[in-house]
């Protein structure tokens, strides 16, 4: 086993044994680095991955803390171990049908991908909206087609900034939200008939983007908490010679994982080696619930290789689908492409999120929304660990909305997704996830959605849908119908 | 020749004879045809050509008169000849820099392809903007996504009510313009490598979405009045069995042909005996200067073959996005595409317009845009008449707002938009509509632009560009740069 993994497995037992609390410091860098006889990096390697795994927490100035809940989490799925095959993907029409299913108002949608609408500024964003448009120059729904309003670009420039790293202006595209982006990045780097990279498992649009467009799709390993596997990467390249790889480094859609930066900065190096390509999608990355917002990839991409998409849709306003792509060295075959097919994002949307980040409210909006969603996550892992059987996987993300759960004996999700709706409740089944016909177990669950109590009574319900031991099944009785 | 082009052609003379004045009223059809031994429908066939070319305008209860302007018309151009292979589209580096060069402010734009920003009621739809944001239900964010929010779908489907034909509702989809819905539609009927009909010359985006799709194109003699010969279509239909035909019934862009309703109905027929889908783009449906709004192919379709595409953003609300597709038997497919590749078209746009024809006002603002249009139509050809020579060519729409401009020597549209541009005027070269190489001496003018005297001047100096004998040239001295 290589040092850190050690090193990380050695610091769990600890915790699990009570000898590191809740709260307690671990040891600095430097020491732990002493005592071990290991280098200061390896040991941040096995911090940062405690970290995606939910055992212990950074701050800024004080290191790494054991953090609160460590000591009752479930255990976390294990990495997917997909065959590194080229698949022709055709999954849109299950897509479709699913996600036409959760348009039901009158279910518990914790198979959406959408978070909670009543949590957005929505009345802030309107008086922005009115404001903007009022002092419009009708010049400008000329002036501001691709790549989309002076002023929104300068404060979409001015969010890579705060982050810590420079972006050139003229990489960026305002489109109509990150999905059109990746659609547009993604179309840009191939041909019809090209193999792409992806995360298994994998956000659907990924799936049906690869569908529209004629490729075949490269699942690759995806570990729960740190992302996908490069090792596996580098043999589907050298296997496939794939044209580009897409994946989610913050807050995977659907694990909920997030890459170490160690591992990014490898990622970067690896697409370097290649001279290959990355979407990457970062639609979560703003709803981190550390110190700090985890950079993309794009932040130690020095080639111009990495197509960064991301949008308002999840952090300040779905509704008004606003994304962009700082699409790098492809940045003009994009806006090439965007010109030719939606011409460019709405004015009115665009001119309503200039004008409300000027005002400076997006990072109180995005603290509370944050708090909101981390205590969202601990209702719902609460609900696992009451409701569920011991042996039940989950994530434990630490940042977005999504849960990925898995039972520990092999079932369909796909079954458990129809019987749920049934009853009034909606789950994203895993099958959603991947280019592969096989059943999945696992599926994800929406924890950002509304009433505690109804939440409470739809993970009763699912769980008393899971396959599973007798004595559980008696355990969570009767809830035939949560609304 | 064919009977009805006989009589056009013997009516054409006594208008240019003087011996049918403008403002006169031609024969009653039943007279007519008495009179020539022609059926009804081939007198009615006759007056409509004359229509279409402007030399007469119908009126709802008194017939046919003389158009007032029909004594000085310029000649049309002639029909385009193109032979009919398929071409590999590679247009989109040109397109992009064109369009490119038509976003500097300080250019008189008769390039654009936008209306003038100023004819458009945008306080009105900023306090519909307001008023429908201000009450929105934040659950509709997630409910509206495709195929729209319901009351503008409605609206929508009003419209085709009111043109007189019914249309089921869960054919329409909204989208991000009519540029999505057209290049959502065109990928729902092909697969890479097919073919489709498209006219000569075509809408610039057409030959963007075939090029990005992988598909060839057939280019199709298309009448400066009448539109696609469809003769040369069933010939190509044969001869190569395209996917889809793509075209513009009415007020075509750029020729601002208008097809007689009597050819929609044989298009209708000739595509229910191929089973051919037909992509109609109709934006500038409403935009006309006659009596009705002329009925799309759409119209006349039995067997769901037209998917009919068109938009608010070329005669209400430029820059809000919002277009639309009544997609007939192929409406779940191109909802399935939306659904992976923009996911819907922005909420506050899509909410403000259906507040907005919810008022009712849309139509009285209709009625005086197409009375600006047709004047600053009427002003652009008597800058024709007074600037170019003689012999220059140049189509009479009654509808839109594009002339297509033909000098009689053969030349290169495309050095004609370089020296323009230097001195401060954009055209819209002929090379832009065709998926040819070769230089095409046409053009396009948008009339729709503001000043007339900056128009007046513009054209001037387009006029002293032109090439032409010595004469000419000096009659249009010096003007180097209009602003």
């Amino acid at each position: 086993m290589v040092q850190y993994k050690a090193l990380a497995d050695d610091l769990v037992q600890l915790i699990e044994a009570g000898e590191l609390r809740p709260g307690e410091r671990l040891p600095s860098l430097r020491e732990c680095s002493r005592r071990r006889g290991l280098s200061v990096s390896t040991v941040l390697k096995a911090y940062h991955l405690l970290e995606a795994r939910g055992f212990v927490q950074a701050t800024q100035r004080s290191g790494f803390h054991v953090s609160a809940r460590a000591d009752h989490y479930p255990q976390l799925p294990s990495s997917s171990q997909p065959d590194l095959g080229t698949i022709q993907v055709d999954k849109s029409g299950l897509i479709g049908q699913v996600l036409h299913g959760l348009k039901n108002e009158n279910v518990v949608p914790l198979g959406s991908a959408f978070p909670d609408p009543a949590l957005f500024p929505m009345t802030r964003l309107t008086k922005s909206l009115s404001r903007s448009m009022r002092k419009l120059n009708p010049a400008r729904t000329v002036l501001d087609i691709a790549p989309g309003n002076p002023g929104l670009l300068r404060q979409i420039a001015l969010r890579y900034h705060l982050q810590g790293f420079e972006l050139d202006i003229n990489e960026l595209l305002v489109t109509n939200g990150a999905m059109e982006a990746l659609n547009l990045c993604l179309q840009a780097v191939t041909r019809p008939g090209d193999a792409v990279v992806i995360e298994s498992p994998s956000f659907y649009a990924c799936l049906q983007a690869i569908e529209r467009l004629g490729l075949r799709a490269i699942e690759v390993a995806t570990d729960p908490a740190q992302g996908m596997d490069l090792e596996a990467l580098e043999e589907a390249i050298v296997r496939h010679g794939p044209s580009a790889v897409w994946l989610m480094s913050n807050f995977q859609n659907p694990l909920g994982s997030l890459m170490p930066e160690s591992r990014k900065r490898l990622l970067a190096e690896l697409l370097a080696r290649h001279q290959l390509p990355l979407i990457e999608d970062d639609v979560y990355g703003e709803l981190y619930f550390g110190e700090r917002r985890p950079p993309p990839v794009k932040a130690f991409d020095k080639e111009g290789l990495v197509l960064h998409c991301s949008s308002f849709s999840k952090c300040l306003a779905p509704g008004y689908r606003i994304g962009w792509a700082a699409a790098g060295r492809f940045s003009q075959r994009v806006q090439e492409l965007q010109l030719g097919t939606s011409l460019s994002a709405a004015l009115p949307s665009q001119l309503a999120l200039a004008d409300y980040l000027e005002t400076g409210a997006f990072d109180s909006h995005l603290r509370g929304l944050r708090g909101v969603l981390q205590r969202r996550r601990d209702a719902m892992l609460d609900c696992v660990q009451r409701y569920f059987p011991t042996d039940c996987r989950v994530t434990q993300p630490q940042g977005g909305y999504f849960l990925w759960l898995e039972p520990a004996a092999p079932s369909d999700s796909f079954r458990l997704y129809k019987a749920a709706l049934k009853q009034g409740v909606s789950i994203a089944p895993g099958n959603l996830f991947t280019a592969r016909d096989d059943a999945i177990s696992g599926f994800r669950l929406n924890y950002g959605h509304p009433s505690p109590e109804e939440v409470e009574r739809a993970m009763q319900l699912l769980a008393g849908l899971l396959p599973m031991d007798e004595v559980h099944q008696s355990s969570s009785p009767g809830a035939r119908s949560v609304r």
